[in-house]
Parts: structure tokens; C-alpha cells; sequence
């Protein structure tokens, strides 16, 4: 509680690693949960699908942390837009967020497709992916983002 | 780097609050973004939804931090699950994620709809929603995720 109410009033809260990407082949991430959360992954075969945040490390610097405006390089006719309006690994908080297809979990071992974490990117969080909540097909992007890469 | 090199060792990272939720009205949840953050929502309102990604701020203690596994009370009929199979607020990493759909931009000010934080809840990231990479209508859930509310 103290600490709680230190980090809050000092406007920061702290993220413990609780896995990382171990290897990624042919499109297929795998990664390894630590042992100590490992019991977190309970059933979680009974989605298809799994949002995963991860820890952008090699952005972690003030610099990097201190972007608020990006051009996205990826996106041809781009406009330079707010951090939040992209999502650059470049941004306040080096959190990534992928929703992921589970292929398939082995103990500590999930494997997906799709996610776009580098080898070594520390795992935040696991979160099943629930369409009722986090499917928006009609959602309005701007023209930029209708082409090339999804993100 | 020295501090990077230090979290990556420790399993730690640090996140920033970049605003909060001050206040709730009509379901209609209006954020304040610090103002330092301020410019990282220009453009914003080219996008209809986002994501916002908060601090369950009331379950950052130790105990709530150690949950791993959990029985949804939202959900009748759900059985015990991992925590990473559940959008439950206790979690390792007290960071709740809600697609929202986004209402109006004003300076700091934006106004969301569907934001499940309370007020006072920090808010840790906002990013755009990416339909193409975002939405999976026919992602597969547990028949108990049918019903009921959608988290």
C-alpha cells in the first residue's frame, strides 16, 4: 500500500517481465512464459486467438521515451501524427500490443502467429482475445494505413 | 542504457502515467492527458476507436500482483482459469486494455465511449485501432464468454 500510493503519486507504476520471445520460426513465435506465472496460462488453449503486450527494450532510453510526433515510414503519404495516433515502438510507454493466433502451449511454451516482438522482447501481459469486446471490423482508419503493413 | 541494461536484468520495466480518467458521465469517459503527453494525440480523430490501456490502480499491491489463477463471477458457468486467460483486473501487471470508440479530441481532452476504467484510473497508453491487424470477428472464446457482459 505504501508503495502504492507512492507510484501513484509520483505518476509511475512498475511491470514485471513475465516471460519473453525465444524463438521465432517460419512465422511462429515462441514464447516462454517464467516458471513463476507459468500456472497463468490455465486453459487459455480454449481460445483461438491471444492479445500479447510486450516490452519494446531496445526503445527504452529517455530519447526514445520522449517522442511525442512520428512520421510512420512504413506508410507511404503518412502525415507526421501524434505517437498515440501511431503505433511506433518510439512512445512514452515502450509497450507493444499484438493480437496474436495460438497455435499451440506446451507447459511454459505458447506458440503464435503474427506477432511482430523481435527474439529476446520481454512479455507484459497475456490476455485472451474476446471479439465481442475487441472486434471492430468497420472501425474508420485514415487512407495510409488501408495498404502495406497492418500496423 | 545503464538503466535499460538494469531493468532488462531485473525483469522490470517503468511506466509513465500519461494521463487519467477524470470523469464518467452518460458511459461517455472523458481522459485527461497530461499536458507533457499533450502533442502525442495530434491526428488523433482521423481514427473512430482506440485503445486505451490503463492501471488497475486498486490492485497494485503484492498480493493482487501474485493472483495466477481466478474463477470469473461475471461469467456463470466459467470454470478456474490462468489469469492470462482472463481480462481479471488482478494480474501480475495491473494494466487493463479496452477498445473504445473515440468520441471527441479537445486539447487534452478526449472523450471515449465504452472505457471500462473507473474514474482516477491512470492511463498508461493509447494507440489506434488497426481493423486489418485488430479485428478477428470469428476469433473462437469458451461458450461462457458468450453471454453476459463482453469482458
Amino acid at each position: 500500500m505504501e508503495n502504492r500510493g507512492k507510484c501513484l503519486a509520483e505518476r509511475r507504476g512498475e511491470v514485471f517481465f513475465i516471460g519473453e520471445v525465444e524463438s521465432i520460426e517460419n512465422g511462429v513465435s515462441t514464447i516462454r512464459v517464467f516458471d513463476e506465472f507459468c500456472e497463468g496460462l490455465y486453459r487459455i488453449q480454449t481460445y483461438s486467438h491471444i492479445i500479447v503486450l510486450y516490452w519494446f527494450h531496445r526503445r527504452d532510453s529517455k530519447e526514445q521515451r520522449s517522442v511525442l510526433r512520428v512520421t510512420p515510414k512504413m506508410h507511404p503519404g503518412a502525415p507526421e501524427i501524434g505517437v498515440f495516433t501511431s503505433r511506433s515502438p518510439n512512445r512514452p510507454n515502450p509497450i507493444g500490443l499484438c493480437v496474436t493466433e495460438l497455435v499451440s502451449v506446451e507447459r511454459c511454451l505458447i506458440q503464435v502467429k503474427g506477432l511482430d516482438a523481435e527474439v529476446g522482447s520481454p512479455i507484459v501481459d497475456i490476455k485472451p482475445y474476446l471479439p465481442r469486446a475487441d472486434a471492430v471490423p468497420e472501425a474508420r482508419m485514415p487512407d495510409y494505413m488501408r495498404h502495406g503493413q497492418s500496423t
